[in-house]
């Protein structure tokens, strides 16, 4: 709240008053988390781990990053960096457990890491697909679009970065258009670019102008993803963001993305060993850079059909490097990512929705505390849907209502009209209990249908494809703009203005 | 094997030979299974449930069964039985914990309980759906094909028993029917009728025709499964049911069938406190009757749009009931019973499939041993869908290869290749384990599309109800019915013959 104007704080006021877009609030996992091995396990998978960053190393293609590595005790050989175990042990105490990431409306800060769990969009497709249209190049507007459907639901906590690529902008300067029409039509929070150096620098910038002196508290403003390119490898462009985020103290998220059989191998185990040594690798360079600045672990695992050599996401060998990842994560007290509504289906059928929750669920049974591709994801994340997309977040407003877990209250027992008001063969529809619970007791899904199968077939026999289709449309045409400070908008445009003057 | 002619035994090793339909296996769920709560919680479900056993009772409308009750120590006030927290402790303890249910062909055989896990297909939909015909009412030809898919899959352990109800058959005698045409059509295990004393009774007598002596000895070659009428009431044909089957030691299935908010109350502790008291006063009736007749703990719990009343499979909530009716199954040491791929949905959408994978994906994190319905539901269980049915099984496959975990051995770790093989930047697709590993590493799914978008497009852009419409067709085609003695099938026409004519 720091740098808003007093005129900027009522307009952010009465915007949380009329609820521009919906309300949001990120759940808590109280539930027990699922354990698919005990600390022994967990033990070994650590040692293996620390036998590739001790005997194979990990590529570093920087040479600042590797005087980095070298200064901070790693051994350097060539671009090959060797860690000690007790060399990753003392860097990843630096991390936090937990932290606050803010957003330009405070009311829509996040809890990255402990019992909370961060839903975002897709991210990275530079297509789109919709019922209308079919696949195609995705545009700014698209990207505009998906941020708006992001600000209309509760069941996504943060805005993501990259819902899709905007194809019809230059490529070397999208990403400041990016983050302005996250600034512009959003007020949850945004990821910055982590493309290269400069495309970080330049969100880190815009976020600055946004966020003022509330970059300079403990609490970072803004988050990247940093892929390692498994096997072993960190190039220049990513230590470059890396570098960016960690000195602006803004929260990096390194994720390996394997798919096993091809940029690792083809078996579980050994996929987590490495997995688990390249997200330490990434995240002890990062507190190398500067300890103490908020890093994520992710896991971005899937398999490849060893036949075809094609991707398979939604594979259930998925869900077992899951939940060894999570307590992976959790072994090192640092806030975990994987999990998403993962799909190698190429429109929003049956098979999208099966893969999805076979990636989804055990993300929400092992307690993931971001999830990134929570909503859109399609075509092994080539493409994101609009159809998929209000479907997945009403499959998370699902899983918001199954964290609340069980009220354990009287009023969850319900005994007196158990045991006093209804009788054998009665029924529960009239008591008083109901009457007091009707409105609460189950979520209720708005695109899941219902009816008898005649109402259904009079209101014309619509797949579930072709009612969020419908709804798609109505929530672009109720969308409102969070507002935001005409100076702040002015002082963004001539950044973006002179940067791509600069960037030619 | 006791009554088989040496003739018929030559005949079943040639069957499983040539394996007709798919060889099947039993999955072993050796993974640790989820807890949503502790001891004390399970204690306090326990204390609830006595409650209103001790309190409000159960109402039992039989005569003799009311007398059976009596003399076995439950309080009995006009038609409703009060059962003493001690008493039932008593008569679940003769329950076994585990037994094994046989099939015609004994490789068919399956253990229920335990860490064994049993998938059968839908039951009880009067109607059918294809994608080429649309939604009609079932016929006798339509239960023959389910069998048939049934038969053809590795994924069903069990051919299960009213797949689709026969509508064009007489009512009173189609329980003949349809048990006749489980064993003509397959030589898996298959259930009795359950919907009268006398359809019970018959269902045993073909049993017995086919099984002879197998059915005298501690395991039971049939079960039946018992809805009780919630809240709180069994009727006298569910009771007559019960009494021929226990009579006869064979299985008994009992499942309270609550919809929250409808026959328990709309909250889940409540309603999960009726459904134990509810299962257990049928088990318990059930060993009154025989002591030591196998028995299974169902939960059957789907939840309440309580604006419009209509029933809503795939909730959320309903995770949170199966997790702990799981739990208290457990306690007492009973085999249970519960999930499937229920949806509310009326096509093979994306919202069936997302409903499937909410209420079956728990049910194999809690180890459910039973799981009916686990293929073909559709539309609250009115409709069994043909396409539907084929892509459960899909999923069913992927929980299989789940279920087998990960692999601890130094295969599974592939450190060689790891360490040794890959460079930075290099890939797994021709190493020598990834040449060892890549035909069995990973499922292979049949019924979903992994190609690029292009590929896909030119093979039509089928979605996965159209490639599984195809696969039906093609698995009825290779279908081959495995052997049946013509004695024992000139001994069953002779007796649904009599039958018939006695039945009018």
């Amino acid at each position: 709240m720091e740098i808003s104007s007093r005129r900027m704080q009522r307009e952010i006021r009465r915007a949380t008053a009329r609820a521009a877009g919906a309300r949001m609030v990120q759940p808590i996992h109280a539930l027990p988390v699922y354990q698919l091995v005990d600390e022994e396990r967990v033990a070994l998978i650590h040692d293996r781990s620390m036998q590739i960053l001790e005997q194979a190393g990990i590529a570093f293609y920087d040479a600042e990053s590797l005087q980095i590595l070298r200064a901070n005790g790693a051994r350097v050989e060539g671009e090959i960096a060797y860690f000690d175990r007790d060399l990753v042990a003392e860097f990843l105490k630096l991390a936090p457990r937990q932290f606050v990431l803010q957003a330009r409306n405070p009311a829509n800060n996040v809890v990255i890491g402990g019992d909370y769990m961060t839903f975002l969009p897709v991210y990275g497709p530079p297509f789109v697909r919709d019922r209308a249209r079919g696949r195609r190049e995705a545009t700014l507007a698209d990207l505009q679009n998906f941020i708006k459907l992001t600000m209309m639901t509760p069941y996504l906590h943060h805005q993501g970065g990259v819902i899709v690529e905007p194809m019809d902008l230059p490529f070397h300067t999208r990403h400041m258009d990016i983050v302005y029409a996250h600034i512009k039509y959003g007020d949850r929070g945004f990821m910055g670019a982590s493309t290269e150096a400069y495309t970080a620098a330049d969100s880190l910038a815009m976020s600055r102008i946004v966020f003022g002196e509330r970059m300079d508290g403990p609490d970072p403003c803004i988050f990247c993803t940093i892929n390692v390119s498994s096997p072993r490898r960190l190039d220049e462009k990513m230590l470059g963001a890396i570098k960016e985020f960690a000195r602006a103290r803004q929260a990096v998220m390194v994720t390996p993305f394997i798919l096993s059989g091809a940029m690792g191998p083809a078996a579980i185990a050994g996929t987590v060993a490495q997995l688990n040594a390249e997200a330490l690798a990434g995240i002890v360079f990062t507190q190398m850079v500067n300890p103490g600045t908020p890093c994520i672990y992710g896991s971005f695992q899937a398999v490849t059909d060893l036949q075809s050599g094609a991707p398979v996401f939604g594979a259930p060998e998925s869900q077992l490097s899951l939940y060894l990842s999570a307590q992976m994560a959790r072994h090192y007290g640092l806030p975990f990512r994987s999990a998403g509504m993962y799909a190698s289906s190429k429109i929003p059928d049956a098979q999208a929705a099966y893969e999805s929750m076979m990636a989804m669920l055990p993300g929400v049974m092992a307690k993931v505390n971001l999830v990134l591709h929570a909503a859109g994801w399609l075509e092994n994340g080539l493409v994101a849907g609009y159809e998929k997309f209000v479907l997945d977040c009403e499959i998370l407003g699902m899983l918001h209502a199954y964290l609340k877990g069980v009220d354990w209250s009287e009023e969850g027992w319900a005994m007196e009209s158990i045991l006093h008001e209804v009788p054998p063969g009665g029924h529960h529809l009239g008591t008083a209990h109901t009457m007091r619970n009707f409105r609460t007791a189950f979520y209720r899904a708005e695109l899941f249908d219902y009816r008898a199968a005649e109402a259904w077939e009079m209101a014309g026999a619509l797949d579930s494809e072709a009612r969020a289709a419908q709804k798609v449309q109505k929530l672009l045409y109720e969308y409102e703009a969070p507002p935001l400070d005409p100076a702040i908008d002015e002082e963004l445009q001539a950044f973006m203005a002179r940067r791509k003057r600069e960037l030619g």
